[in-house]
């Protein structure tokens, strides 16, 4: 089994690589929606993302991976003590998955065999602590987004059904990605996701050319690929980390609340997750920064993902939603 | 876990505060449907609400949070007789839930492995005595909506399924949110929610950053929070508490009984619940002010929201119901 | 538990209380559709109406209320000759209701457990001798409510399925409520039912406030209400079992039958269950009001009932069927 | 129970009534198609058509109603020799049956509880040697149609199905109710039909009343309506029973052949069914009339029912398919 | 039990029996695809060609009629080797029919009783070394007409579901009845059946006569008429059991490959089954005229049936397909 | 059983062979999508290459095809060592088929009768190192062909369903058949298809005889025929072995990288599997050719096939995608 690509050796991308990173210093900001192209690698950079990230300790035999045996589910019975380390994990969520496997269900084996009602726990329960990644997100049902949306806010899963009532955590990262041609999320699920950011293939040759070359280097020559890049990763590691310890101290001047409001009523995004998640993004961006407050720099490093999915559409207003963002914070953060 | 948001910290939003208090006043006044954009609290509210409420006494075990023995529904076979405390239950309805799990349905495992016909509860069971929340209740099927309703009403489920012959209490207050743009409601239910009102995001920024302060002071500084705002809290409840004891001797002069006929004529509204809801609001309003006996002011005060989901459709008339009820009750009751 | 609104208590309405006490007095009249909005009390007419007439005596334990040992079907293994008393019954069909819950189906319990082909009896069977209350005709699927409309004609319920060959007595009058807005029926049910009858709001202040008080006056002063009102009841009580006793020897002379046949053609009724249904309804209407004989002025009370659902569309005669009823009575029964 | 209406108490209807005389005569004529008005005693003639024949000899228990031991299923093991008489059968199809009720299915309760894989009859064995009725027979799936034409017409019911291979006797008079309103056969499912009728509302005052002075006099005077009546019934079973010994003896000159293939070309009719059952309906009518030769008189007397429902629609002329035959017969048979 | 109606007795119709003796000829000519008006006597046509072979040898209790114990499939475990005679099989296939009963299932009843994985053969099985009926082959789903041409060809039945994985010899000649009026095969699908023929009602008094008189004599007088036609069916059946036993050493000129290639193309057929069925069908009209050699009044004679199915259309020219491969065979083969 | 029809006896359609030669080299470049006409031999050219590669080795009963023991997955529980020879698999894939069968399931008899959980392989096991042949891509349902796709491209088949979490080698190549005429493939799919053909049947007569003759003479003249063209396959397999052991030194200059990259900017086509697998195909290209380096013929020979489904729809260019992709090779790499 080859290693994961390295997450820096993804070329380009930068505000979909700034979007997962932020994620990963504060998972609170939400999931990650990534329109585009297919094949532009979004499902590579989640998994180069997870890769870089320490390892995670977990109890032996935990379903939902708890750092500490009172951590897991009662249903689960986990006798062991052992701690086991193990990467943060992926979860991929494929098409046509039915709601039973998301999250849990009746085990129908024990329930035959042996007459018992035990939980068999689902997608849900292994992506706690990581990742949780729906290629076209816009081909699931509504139903399973919006449990997914539920889960991810509230990081706990909640099951009723078949006759149990069943919870376990379930906190992760949500990233989606979705191709606006083929049918378009609900502005309601839309508002859910915490960042929204667009990628394109790169338009010019050197840049694909390093892209290919990158490419055949890792598939070729993987050690030394791994080695020079893997370099890299640790240093991004840092700085995540780093960045992690420094949010509960970084400062939030009031002048800065004033911007977020400011900027979204001017933007006239419905209901709060729009300033809330502007707020937590720019506070994530700033630590990352190694800032001591957070101010407006960070608020326009982050507005257009934070925001830019939150718009009503303007049938006076032909320009995109990214582009009337980045207006908006020019005018109103100058 | 932390505790739910108080009541009383929710910046703005009067009309859905005011509505929720005069069921929580009087639950005999129907449902209470919150029309509006996501992200504005209707969820939250209906936390707060339940948490502000004195615990409830229960008998221990009984399905049904009866507060006597005797009342217990005999198919739970309980014996306890002791009694516990708990908050009062708000019931979240997931999307996508189906007729068995939220009236309950035969007990399968009991069924398999003993060969009894046993009732597992549903939700309605559980929201006994408390709140029942429907999140976009304009995506449910509308036999649920129906279903729902019609218990909401009589305050009994009654079960017919699989052999089953069941019935058990279930009064709780609805209360559901809608997304006008996603569809409507057929006119046959809405009218038989009690009370409807509207929520929009603020927008001014002075609002909107009290709303991210104080979200932020509860993430962050969440017992000082709590503590301060629980004392308002504990105010609101003593009044909502008083407010109840004061019902049964309120006075309702029979102009009062004229005022609502007259305005329900007036807007032309179908059948004959629009005036008791209306009725019985203001009864609720009065007795939450502290007034001796129903009068105009307090018909006015509750007039939109127990009438301005009745009207027909005017295609002469591009005002909102809202707008319409107003000019109502600005003509008839001046 | 409250006793039901007494029946002579309900305010207006005069022609659905007409339709409901012939069929009291006539069950074979057929079954009673009753149009429009929401909120006018036709639930609670049915529910009174059963409340009002004299309890029935039924065989202990018998699934059909039969009225003798004898009578009890087969299946049911009823041993006990104990006669019991019990309320007229009246068996709601909730939305959504299936077929095999209507007419029984195989006890799957038994079946599972014992390996007994035993029948568990249908709302059908609950139903007989008393009255069948369907809310929203038009939104049940087109094949129940012909099953439906098919035993409240043979006064039998046959069941065809999953190898049982079953019977019972499933004699009972059905009422139907109809919103005319949201979907017709087709002219092949309406045809089936016996009467028809529309409800309206009432449209003056004083109805109105009288509707609210004795409401009130209901859920407030229960007993004295009751007291009240139940005595009135009684004495229509006595009309209708007098009615009921007359009706055997109540003469039908020769021009009657001929105004009958006349009135049908003239209005271009499709098929016979017009004049039939005229007859018979005029005929309840006689023994009600203690005539000897029918004559014109009961087939004028009764014919708009008994014969405007079942006009074709006429695309020249803008008039609405009750209109065009009382028209074609006036030329031919003048 | 009361017997059944009377045949002859029909009121006019007749060319309804001669359709199924001769199918009675000569059941290999095919089923009988009636088109028309609902309420017009198309069910009540099937079932007096059947009343008035004689009873059959049966064997004791036999599913089939076998007329000789022989003759019985295999699969249904019966051992009695003992024969008994009945009536003779008439089945009515259910809206909404499923194929399995239709053609009988694997016994699951054998199959359950003794591991054997029996056969359960449906309503096709029931029907054999008597009559099937269905209902609104534009309202069954075409596939149920189809089967049921397959079986009238091979008199046979060959079932596979669930590792079944069974086959069972069914000759049947197939008897359908239609509403061209309603949604039409397809052209080859009416093809497959012996004859057709149509029916109407009579529209003249007497010939109502005296429908419904008929049907008061079978409900309130039911014996000495039966006396008269049956003796009716019984003048024509001798009729019957003496055109179906005289069917074989019958002659069929060669001109009446060229007659039905001239009459046939001339409409256009596709296929060859449509002179195969004029010529069969012209000798049982022929022999009905105790004639020695079928002549053209009979072909006259039936073409009518036997070809109006295998027109192909004609564009260009604008006659419905009735008058469309009889002036072809003018023409082609002067 | 009748015979089937003889082969030679069919009036007219020599197109569709041409086709039909041919593929008894060389079975490897694929399907025929019979359009045309129902009552033609298509399902008879097939029954009586079965009839009129030789019967075939076949193990006792072998499910697939194998000719040697050997060929018998494993599965069916056939231990006797006694050899049975029995007449080529005609199997039809039902409307509505299900995948599971065309390629056989698992045998539930033994999975259910000894908890063994069997296989239960179907229709396909069955058909094996015979006749495959389907009547109105548009009627059934796309992907069972697929399947079925998939075995046609293949020649072999492979099951590959619930854990089985079999199969057995599927040998049969395809029959299918189309009414072109009632939705169109997909032409991949028309291209996959070997002949086509069009049937047509006939339009004469005399032949219709004749056809009647048949029919009749067949019915009336059944012995004598089998009698006098079964010595022109065994004359029939000497003439393609010769030319069965002649194909092999028929000899094939190149001018005749050319001949094919010429006119497919010129015809502008897809793919490359034209021009090898016609070549195919072209030898066994050699064989039954005894020809040493096959020719072009061979391919003349054939080439109607073999490729008037697989034409586009052609917007420009409006002919029917067989006149567009008439007028091209004149060209291309004067 | 015959062999199946050589590969170089395949008359014409060189690109399609060209496209399956490359895979056989390196099947790492991705499955091959074929368009066209029915009937021109697509399944037998797939067929044909796996029969011209050599046997496999394979350890005896491995579900997987491993060639060696420690690579059969753990849940088959192979004990055997015992390696067997077998030729390389193709697997078709039925139309109509289950997600359960693709992917395996659990294995319900072991599941009913034992108690245990087991694994049930299904097509993707079967086709690990060997050929899965779809025919009519465009008929399957979009999520079998999205998981089809998942599992060529990371040649691993990950199974989560009813409580099993199962993994096992699924390394095979795609070939899949499409009529653009039947409802196209979302660009999505299209573009992870590795390379695109069109076949057409060939227009002129020589090469038609030249199909028909050569499958007649593999008809009639089997083992002559097989042995001529087997000595031409064996040729055929020696270069596909020799440009296997090739690739891995070949050569790969920069200006090859550039000119890839510069094509896919110059056609726009999306994401970076168009370059990505241009290059694989032109490198397996130059190894069949004997090169020692890839070049610009390389590319010219393979970018048809590797881009011309990858171009997004141009309104303004009506030529066909192939033109354009020609057109486009012959300006950026003249």
């Amino acid at each position: 089994m080859k290693n994961p690509f390295p997450f820096s050796a993804i070329v380009g991308q930068e505000q979909m690589k700034q979007a997962m990173v932020l994620t990963a210093i504060d998972p609170g900001i939400g999931g990650v929606l990534v329109f585009g192209d297919r094949g532009t690698g979004k499902s590579t950079a989640v998994r180069a993302l997870a890769a870089l990230l320490p390892l995670i300790k977990a109890v032996e035999g935990c379903p939902v991976n708890s750092a500490r045996p009172e951590d897991c589910p009662e249903w689960a019975q986990v006798s062991s003590t052992t701690m086991i380390e193990r990467p943060t994990p992926v979860v991929d969520l494929p098409l046509g998955v039915t709601e039973d496997r998301v999250v849990g269900a009746l085990d129908i084996e024990r329930a035959l065999t042996r007459g018992e009602k035990a939980f068999e726990p689902g997608l849900l329960a292994r992506a706690n602590r990581g990742y949780l990644y729906i290629d076209e997100v816009n081909l699931l049902e509504d139903h399973i987004v919006d449990l997914l949306l539920d889960v991810a806010q509230s990081g706990e899963n909640v099951v009723e059904r078949e006759g149990l009532s069943i919870r376990h955590p379930a906190r992760f990262v949500l990233v989606g990605s979705g191709n606006p041609e083929e049918g378009e999320l609900r502005p309601q699920l839309l508002d859910r996701f915490g960042l929204s950011v667009e990628v394109r293939s790169p338009r010019d040759v050197e840049t694909r050319v390093e892209v290919i070359t990158r490419r055949d280097a890792y598939d070729a020559d993987h050690e030394n690929f791994m080695a020079k890049w893997g370099a890299e990763d640790m240093q991004l590691r840092g700085r995540i980390l780093g960045a992690r310890a420094a949010l509960p101290t970084l400062k939030t001047p009031n002048t800065v609340l004033h911007d977020c409001a400011a900027l979204c009523i001017a933007l006239g995004s419905d209901g709060l997750r729009g300033e809330l998640t502007l707020l937590r993004a720019a506070r994530a961006q700033a630590a990352f920064e190694g800032a001591e407050a957070v101010g407006r720099s960070h608020l326009r490093s982050v507005a257009t993902m934070a925001l830019s999915h939150r718009l009503r559409r303007d049938p006076l207003d032909e320009a995109g939603s990214v582009t009337r963002v980045e207006r908006c914070v020019a005018e109103v953060l100058p």
